[in-house]
């Protein structure tokens, strides 16, 4: 069955004549990936979130890809193991790609443990197109906080594969934002990262 | 690893704050998933293309899922195995699905050859939501087309796994539109299309 996969050389690309400049022109901004990593309970989704909360009310086209909802969804048929989580960022960054094309600002928030999957994602983007958002916290505050009850339930040894306690985290090295949600308020968060869009996601006026 | 598969249940689902209908009212527009299936050669991808020409020009957010395209992206892990077609299926609804959620008028023009796969995509979504749209065209026409002379290859035996030569084709039942591409011009099947959508993607004053 191996000859099967050569045949994607067979599949012609059909180039679209909407561009991703056209979609943005239409939206009156520009399009980028804001990829949140972190341990679980460091508050990804809730920055997120509100950031998307006040993108939109300044009319930018904006979506949010959440990890465990993607869960739910195009990446249901993934486990926790290394190679299913390499997939499921994989997947994330495939589909945020395309949402970058159709001219919209995407976030993603999903733990993204491994550095060198959260790589790949990145290379799938223009170098300005892909902002790193490091949501740093400590293991022992997001298992103080433990709003899922996830990590009592890992060191009771309930959930097998989980970031932090039984799989490692590895920190980002080189990321565009780092917010430490230990010290920072979600509002601090968000204003730190839209201070850092300003004038990235504007279109200039000549455009 | 079974176990694995059940730890899905251990993910919350994540409400936005920021709904479809806002995103809707954002673009000025309802959004749906247009569906494109038919024959290799059938003008699937030209039509789609055609189509989203004219949503465009029209001032609505529109995105192209191209079944070619995506197998160099998001599909790029799947072979043709009947197994894998309907994976490629699946992924693509979803992906759809989230742009649907974006507020964004999504086409997809992939061979889809099986119906119940293509009875998987449409219950993602709200029965209004989508469209699918038969692109008919003969077996015979298809093969003299040969746009990308993978007919020609199949016959040889070059390409093992190819619909209507050595895989089905299950023509639809109930799609929505037929149209049929021995005896329209690309600008008709458009205008076919765009009178069906007609009172489907505007949103309503009041709203």
């Amino acid at each position: 069955m191996e000859d099967n996969k050569n045949e994607t050389s067979n599949i012609v690309w059909h180039q679209s004549d909407i561009t991703k400049e056209d979609r943005q022109k239409l939206h009156g901004h520009k399009s980028l990936m804001i990829w949140f990593t972190g341990l679980s309970g460091s508050g990804k989704s809730t920055i997120a979130n509100a950031l998307q909360h006040e993108l939109y009310k300044d009319g930018s086209s904006v979506y949010l890809l959440d990890g465990d909802n993607l869960r739910h969804g195009i990446n249901r048929n993934l486990t926790f193991t290394e190679e299913d989580r390499k997939e499921n960022v994989r997947r994330t960054a495939e589909v945020g790609k395309l949402f970058v094309d159709a001219g919209v600002v995407v976030l993603a928030a999903l733990i993204s443990p491994y550095a060198a999957d959260r790589e790949q994602a990145r290379i799938l983007f223009e170098p300005e197109e892909f902002v790193e958002v490091y949501v740093k916290c400590s293991l022992q505050e997001c298992e103080k906080r433990d709003p899922k009850g996830l990590y009592k339930r890992a060191r009771l040894g309930e959930i097998k594969q989980f970031t932090g306690i039984s799989q490692p985290y590895e920190e980002p090295q080189n990321p565009e934002i780092t917010i430490d949600t230990t010290v920072m308020s979600v509002k601090e968060c968000v204003q730190e990262i839209q201070s850092y869009l300003k004038n990235k996601i504007h279109l200039r006026e000549e455009e």
